[in-house]
C-alpha cells in the first residue's frame, strides 16, 4: 500500500486519506483551525481586489477544467521530496486538475542542525533526513555529480539545497500557459518530540555564502547557527531565538568532514559544539511565514540547482509568498512540475547572512492553469517571469539574470555564482515593472517611467542566493479609479 | 526694514510676525489646520515609542537650553534661499536655540516646469524665480563657477540644483555634536494663482540623470516632463497628472540655450512645448509629502554640491523623511547650518526617473541639540551619518560612498557621478545597520548579523543622485520586549 504519497497508486485518494487521519491530531488541528480562519473553501479566490486574471479569462480557465474541485495532500518524506534540484524528469507526486487543492508539506533542509527539535518524532521528517554509515533517507542532494567515485562531499555534491516536496503535475498544463498558485493557507510544522509540546523550530545559519561573510568586524571567518523558537498555535505572532552555536567541523555518518556548511543535511553532533542560550534576548522578530522556493521545473537543462531563482520561480526568498498571495509562473514542461520547499518563518528583504528562519512549513495551495490560447489581450499574455499578487499590491522580480540558464551557456550554473550584482537585478526589476505596467495598464513609456519614479518602490529582495534579487511593488490601489 | 528673513535684524521677531501676517491667509489657514491635527504643540515629542534620545540625554539637552521655546518663520524668497548648493560660509538666515521651532517654507527647483501654476502670485516664489534678460532673483545655481568668462549654462553650473532655504544656525552646535531634526509637520504649499485655487503642483521630470535614460525601448532619447496635481485642501491623499510635454531645447532669459534640462530654474516657454493632456487617466498616486534635501553643511568643502547625499545627510530622497519623522545629523561645522529644499509630494523607493513630484511644501520642524559631551554610552555616540527614526522604525541610509567628500579626494564632487553602485550602497547600509545594532541594542556581531537576515529590510532609496542610496529598516518592535 502507498503511503497517500504516490499519484500512481490505483488506491491513492483512500490510501491519502489514510494518511491524513494518521497524521498527529494537534497538527491537523491546528492546520484545520488555520484554514477556518481564512474564511475556508467558501471564499476562495484570487488574492483579492482587482486580479491580473480578467473574469472572462477566469470563466475561459474554469470551463476547460472539470466542474468538481478536488483535495490532494502531499506529505513530506522519503518518496515524496527531491533535494537540491528542480529536473523536468522527475516522477509526479501527484497529478491535480486546473481548480484543485493541494495541501503540501515543506521541511526545511537546515532540520539537521538540531534533530532534536526539527526531526526526532517527526516521521516523515525522519525518514527525509535518516542517514546512517550505511544508508541516507534521500542520497542524491543537488544537482552535481551522483557517482561515488568522483563526488567530494556527497551525492549531489549540494549544488542546490532545499529539500522540495513535489513535484505536482497540472493536467493539461504545457509550455507557453500560465499557471496561477494561490496561497489559500501557510502554517509552522509543530515539533513532533513532546518535551518541545506546542513549539515549531527554525535555524538561521549565518554561513560562508552569506553576504557578510568576507565583510566580518576584524576579518573575522566564521559560521553561526541561531536555533529560533516559533508559536506552533498561532498564538504568538514572533519568533524568539534559542540558542547560537558556532559551526565546527562535522563528520558525517558517511565519515566525510564538512569543515564549514557544504552539504545539506549533515547532522549536527552537538557533543562537539558549544551552545549559548544567552542570545537575542528579549528580541521578538515578527513571523512573516512563506516558501522561499516555490516553481516550476526549467526546460534548459535536466537537473537544475535549487539556489538561483530564475524565470519559473524557484529560490525568490521574498517574504511576501505567503497566505493570502498568488504566484504566476510561465509553464515551461508538460505537466508544469511544481515543487515546494525551503519554507521560513521570517525573513527580512535581503536574507543577509544567507539564510532566514529556515523552519518546515504546511501549505495550501490551489493551482489554476491558464492555456496559452486565452491568455491573449489579457494581463497574463507574454509573462515570461515569476509575478507575486497579493490582495493589495503586485510585484516583479528582477535577477541579476532573467533566465540565467539561457543567457549564460552551458556553465550557468556554475558561472552565476560569479555574477552576482545588485545593480543588475535593478536593472531587470526596472524593465520588468515598465513591460508589465504598459501591459497590463496600456500606459506609454513615459507614464510608466513617471509613474515608477513615484508611485513604485524597489527592494532589495535577497543578495545570497547567486542570481541576486530587486523586487518592484506597486499598489493596485494606485489603479482603482480607472475607468 | 527686513521681511521676517534676516535674523540679523535687530527687529527680526517684529518684522517675521509681520511677514506672517501678510501670508495669503488660505495658506496660512492650511498649514495651521494641518498642525492641529497633528496634536499641536502640546504633544510634540519624538519620533513616538522607543526614541533613540534616552530619557537620561534628552533631561541633559534639556537642561542646556533655554527654558523657554520659541517659534521662528523662515519664509522662501530671494534672501533666504542658496541654490544648490551646501556652504559652511554661508550667513545664517535664522539663529535659534535648541528646542526652538522652526517654521520653513521650502520651494521646489522645478517650478519653472509650470510658472502658471507653481510660480504666478506667490511673491516668494516670483523673488526667486525671477530671471529676466538683465536679472536673476538668485544668480548662483551649483557649486561650479560663478566667472561669466567661464560657465557655459549658467552661474554655478547648476552643479547642484535644489533651491535651499537656509541656513538655520543652531546656537551652541558644533562638530562632534548630532542635531534632532523632528518634523513636527509637512503641507504643499497651495497655488498662488487664482485660477487654480484649492490645488497644488508638482513636476515630475524623467531626464538624463534618470535610472531610465540609456536604457529606453528602442534607443530613444527624450526627457519628459509630467506636471502633476495635488490637493492643496488636505481632503484628497492622492496626487493626479495634469499634462505631459517633451522637453525642447529652452532659450533662458540671458540667451542660453538649454537643449536637455541641464540648469535649474530655466523658464519653460510652453509656445513651444505640445502639451499632452491625456496622460495617467485615473491614476492616484498616494501622496507621501516629504523633504528629499535636508541636512547640515559639510566640513570638507567650501562649496558642496545639492545632489549626492552623504554624512550630513542633504539629498537623501527618502520618502519617509516626512510629517512625524525625526532625522539625527552629525554636526560637522559651528551652528550646524541646517537646510531644507527639494520638497516632494511623493516619490517612490528608487526615484528611478531623476525626480519625485517635485513640489513645493512648508515644514514645521522642532531643532534639539545634543552636545558631544552628553552622548557618551547612549545610542547616538558615535553616529556619523544621517539616521531616520520614524514612529515605528529606525532605518539607516547607506551610500555608495558613506563620505565622499572625504573619500574621492580633491576631485570628489566630479567623481562621484562615476562610481555609482547599488551594490556598493548595499554594502554601507549593512555595516551601518551592523554597527547601529551592535551600538545601540548591544548585541554581538552574530546577534546583529542573524536578527538583519530575518528582521531587517533593505530597500533601494534612490538610484539617481550620484551617491546612490540603499536603506536599512528595523521595526522599533522587535526590541519592545527587552529589559
Amino acid at each position: 500500500m502507498c503511503r497517500g504519497d504516490d499519484a500512481n497508486c490505483p488506491e491513492f485518494e483512500l490510501h491519502y486519506r489514510a494518511f491524513k487521519e494518521d497524521l498527529n491530531a494537534e497538527r491537523r488541528g491546528f492546520l484545520k483551525s488555520g484554514f477556518v480562519a481564512a474564511g475556508g473553501l467558501a471564499t476562495l479566490g484570487a488574492a483579492g481586489g482587482a486580479s491580473l486574471v480578467t473574469p472572462a479569462l477566469a470563466e475561459a480557465s474554469a470551463a476547460r477544467s472539470p466542474t468538481e474541485r478536488k483535495s490532494h495532500y502531499l506529505p513530506a518524506n522519503a518518496d515524496t521530496v527531491h533535494w537540491g534540484y528542480f529536473s523536468k524528469s522527475l516522477k509526479p507526486k501527484v497529478e491535480v486538475d486546473s481548480g484543485d487543492i493541494v495541501t503540501i508539506e515543506a521541511l526545511t533542509h537546515h532540520a539537521c542542525d538540531d534533530r532534536e527539535r526539527m526531526v526526532e518524532g517527526d516521521e516523515g521528517a525522519e525518514s527525509v533526513f535518516l542517514w546512517t554509515k550505511d544508508k541516507k533517507g534521500v542520497d542524491r542532494r543537488g544537482a552535481g555529480t551522483t557517482d561515488p567515485k568522483v563526488y567530494k562531499k556527497g551525492s549531489g555534491e549540494g549544488q542546490g539545497v532545499h529539500v522540495m516536496t513535489g513535484p505536482v503535475y497540472v493536467r493539461g498544463a504545457e509550455p507557453g500557459d500560465i499557471l496561477e498558485v494561490r496561497i489559500l493557507d501557510c502554517a509552522p510544522r509543530p515539533c513532533a518530540n513532546p518535551k518541545f509540546k506546542g513549539k515549531s523550530f527554525g535555524s538561521n545559519a549565518a554561513a560562508w555564502w552569506g553576504y557578510h561573510y568576507n565583510d566580518m568586524i576584524g576579518g573575522a571567518k566564521r559560521e553561526v547557527v541561531t536555533i529560533y523558537e516559533v508559536d506552533a498555535t498561532g498564538a504568538k505572532s514572533w519568533a524568539q531565538a534559542a540558542y547560537n552555536f558556532k559551526w565546527v567541523p562535522q563528520t558525517d555518518p558517511f565519515g566525510v568532514v564538512h569543515p564549514t556548511i557544504d552539504y545539506p543535511g549533515v547532522p549536527v553532533d552537538h557533543t562537539k559544539t558549544e551552545r549559548n542560550f544567552d542570545v537575542l534576548k528579549g528580541v521578538r522578530v515578527p513571523i512573516r511565514p512563506h516558501f522561499g522556493t516555490l516553481g516550476l521545473a526549467p526546460a534548459e537543462a535536466e537537473f537544475v540547482d535549487t539556489i538561483p531563482p530564475s524565470y519559473t520561480g524557484g529560490n525568490i526568498d521574498n517574504w511576501r509568498i505567503g497566505k493570502g498571495a498568488t504566484m504566476y509562473y510561465p509553464v515551461a514542461v508538460d505537466g508544469a512540475l511544481l515543487s515546494v520547499g525551503d519554507p521560513h518563518a521570517s525573513q527580512g528583504d535581503s536574507e543577509l547572512c544567507g539564510t532566514a528562519i529556515e523552519c518546515s512549513l504546511t501549505g495550501v495551495f490551489q493551482l489554476i492553469l491558464h492555456k496559452k490560447a486565452d491568455l491573449g489581450g489579457t494581463p497574463l499574455e507574454g509573462l515570461d517571469y515569476p509575478m507575486l499578487e497579493t490582495k493589495d499590491e503586485w510585484l516583479v522580480h528582477g535577477f541579476s539574470f532573467a533566465n540565467y540558464l539561457k543567457e549564460l551557456g552551458p556553465e550557468a550554473q556554475s558561472a552565476i555564482y560569479g555574477k552576482s550584482s545588485v545593480d543588475l537585478a535593478m536593472r531587470d526589476a526596472f524593465r520588468k515593472m515598465r513591460q508589465f505596467l504598459m501591459a497590463t495598464q496600456k500606459l506609454t513609456e513615459d507614464e510608466a517611467v513617471s509613474l515608477m519614479s513615484i508611485g513604485v518602490d524597489f527592494g532589495v529582495t535577497q543578495v545570497v542566493d547567486g542570481n541576486w534579487g530587486v523586487h518592484a511593488v506597486v499598489k493596485k490601489d494606485i489603479f482603482a479609479g480607472r475607468a
